[in-house]
């Protein structure tokens, strides 16, 4: 299968045919919407040589690391692992028609706020295909269509899981058009989708930083996207040190790669001497390395020094910047500073301070006692994730598929005027 | 007082202190924000002479229509008025730090999504003073910093308001640069706060066509606002008559100037041989002009015929588009074609169809057998409203205070680490 030659105004034309299907997609039964995912599920595993055979395709012609042809490949357990989790997303609850508040006036008008579908999404995605059956996914159970742009490396796979997706919706009766993918490869396709102001309501970004950081720059449509995750742990001079070092431990190196793994550890100069020695023997057991200011090199020397610079990276790698604090505002304005807005986490016994913390950085996500890895719409409960958020407006911190909702607002009478 | 000369960079500056006065807001007891509101109102009040002072100078210098002169003029009612309104939101809940959701994980997690004010606002307004008194009131209330930037013509009077909300700030403690005013009248002061992204966080738009289509095109920043209030009133054919007439008569005339007006009335041809000349009647005697589809005018001769840009004019005057329509589903299909989102209501018995109609349009807020005029903050009991929305993320319809804050999850923990 070719990528076609590039259409202008293709984007155009998908994004009108989207909003279309959207709003049948929005009225349908959730059975049905849940029918069209245990369809696509059953049509990945039934073209499962299909899928194979494309992504062949897509590895021979892939000349990258191997991390990431690791990322790319389909094996036949990722692709049940797709299937399972298109089946997951319809046991879940219907997000769509939730009561969101309800109340009467005085002039016994009764008003209603309902959950109803965003419209039409913009999923834009690099490297793992899957991340195409999991978006689409999503979007048809929130009652939303979907137009996707998975990365160049991987199309063939893509177009091959985006015809699973649309022959589930065949099979429920829906509209195609619900799920629509990028006719090829050119670039102009992503630029076309950002300019497409009232013609897509909403772009999720999923993939590396460059990516991330030239959609929220180029985009006219709303964006939910994190382009870092600058997390921080800080342990306060009345943390549980046998808590604290198990809990930094795991909120760096459980997986350091991760959004939501801890870069920099906050310690206070109160407690460092005695627990931060520890902490470094924990880390540098697990592979970890440091990069650390001037009091903690003074407590533990042979840790590398750290700049200015370290405490504004984001290392997705075994290294942790360290840095002692005095107290939970210098720890605050240390966030203030460095933090990307995602998440922080504070270890202490004393609620005033743990209070004092939660309350004094504006991240999407802050913690108390627990490690910053927890910041996953699965650990959260919501069943499904589509992604992470650090804007300031609709929806922050993990995006399930309540947050692809928004809502109307329902007004029932019996022939009120106003006066 | 003279406009500064215009300065590059001011409103950056500017966004950045707010950013700092916006984490102090944030933090401030729901007590410290009332008094500030209450402070601001008395300080409206003693200041009196300085405003109308202001005012003189501006309304000198004023050169356009006389409905525009009314628009800008302060009196000694109009101030009371704002003053009364900051306390009036005094006496409203606290929209910050509201408990939106919380649950438990099997592994002993408490999770909390928690209100908290959006962070920095930018209120772009046109013509009436008033609108930067209510714009920093509710920003106060809710927790936001914000930036001001009236119409040129007003620029004295929003100096002189600014002062006084200042005051109020002062008065209470927190600091001043939680409501700050753009320096000067020059248009690129907007250009530089649509351009603001990271540094303000929403932008509201207060104004007419050309000012908020102009906000929607260029903002690089989130925009909640509308351009227009296409709204209609669909008259189905089990409509209760009398209600049908009454509901009609002040959804169009009641005031056809703002934008829950209805622009265009969409009637069953089952019901309207007998009904629309009762209900031209009734309009006429309100001095309601027409433009009308063949079939109307088939049943009612004398009015004028109506071309399909007519059903895409938002009069805001008192003219009344009318089509003839064969059911609900035809209904929705115009509404589909030429509504913006609004407001949209049926009048109409039949319960079935009043649910259809309700589920099948996207608007912001739909209506069974009641006005579309009512579309309004105060009268959906949110005590105040800043403006209206018609996107499709974040707030739809009358936006309140809730609706000028987001939320952070709160992750309470004991110890967990993530597996």
């Amino acid at each position: 299968m070719q990528a076609e030659a590039t259409r202008p105004g293709a984007i155009e034309a998908m994004a009108r045919a989207a909003r279309v299907a959207s709003r049948t997609l929005a009225q349908s039964p959730t059975a049905i919407r849940d029918k069209a995912l245990w369809a696509a599920a059953s049509a990945l595993r039934e073209t499962r040589t299909d899928l194979l055979d494309a992504n062949a395709k897509d590895l021979e012609a892939f000349t990258g690391t191997p991390a990431f042809r690791d990322r790319l490949t389909l094996t036949p357990e990722r692709i049940e692992a797709m299937a399972a989790g298109l089946e997951d997303m319809a046991d879940l609850p219907d997000p769509v028609g939730r009561i969101l508040a309800d109340w009467s006036r005085p002039n016994g008008l009764k008003i209603r706020r309902v959950a109803t579908p965003v419209g039409v999404l913009g999923v834009i995605y690099e490297s793992r295909p899957n991340v195409g059956a999991d978006a689409a996914g999503l979007c048809i159970k929130s009652g939303n269509a979907v137009i996707l742009r998975g990365g160049s490396e991987s199309f063939h796979s893509a177009r091959a899981i985006h015809a699973a997706m649309a022959a589930g919706l065949r099979a429920a009766g829906l509209p195609e058009e619900a799920v629509q993918i990028a006719p090829g490869t050119d670039r102009r396709y992503v630029a076309e989708m950002l300019a497409a102001a009232g013609l897509i309501d909403l772009i999720i970004p999923r993939g590396g930083r460059s990516l991330v950081e030239r959609v929220q720059n180029e985009a006219r449509v709303p964006v939910l996207a994190h382009a870092e995750g600058l997390c921080h742990t800080y342990i306060h001079a009345a943390a549980d040190p046998k808590m604290a070092r198990s809990i930094i431990a795991n909120a760096k190196m459980r997986r350091p790669g991760i959004c939501g793994a801890t870069e920099t550890l906050l310690i206070d100069a109160a407690i460092a001497p005695s627990l931060l020695p520890l902490i470094v023997e924990d880390l540098k057991e697990l592979g970890c390395d440091f990069r650390a200011d001037d009091r903690a090199r003074a407590i533990v020397p042979d840790l590398k020094p750290a700049t200015p610079q370290d405490f504004a990276t984001e290392w997705l790698d075994a290294t942790l910047s360290v840095a002692t604090v005095d107290g939970v505002d210098s720890a605050l304005e240390h966030i203030a500073r460095y933090g990307s807005g995602h998440t922080e986490a504070i270890i202490t016994s004393d609620e005033t301070v743990a209070t004092r913390f939660l309350n004094g950085t504006d991240s999407a996500v802050v913690m108390w006692n627990a490690s910053t890895q927890f910041c996953d719409g699965g650990e959260f409960g919501f069943g499904a994730e589509i992604g992470i958020a650090t804007g300031r407006i609709h929806a922050r911190g993990p995006v399930g598929l309540e947050q692809l909702t928004t809502f109307r607002y329902e007004v029932l009478g019996s022939g009120q005027i106003r006066p």
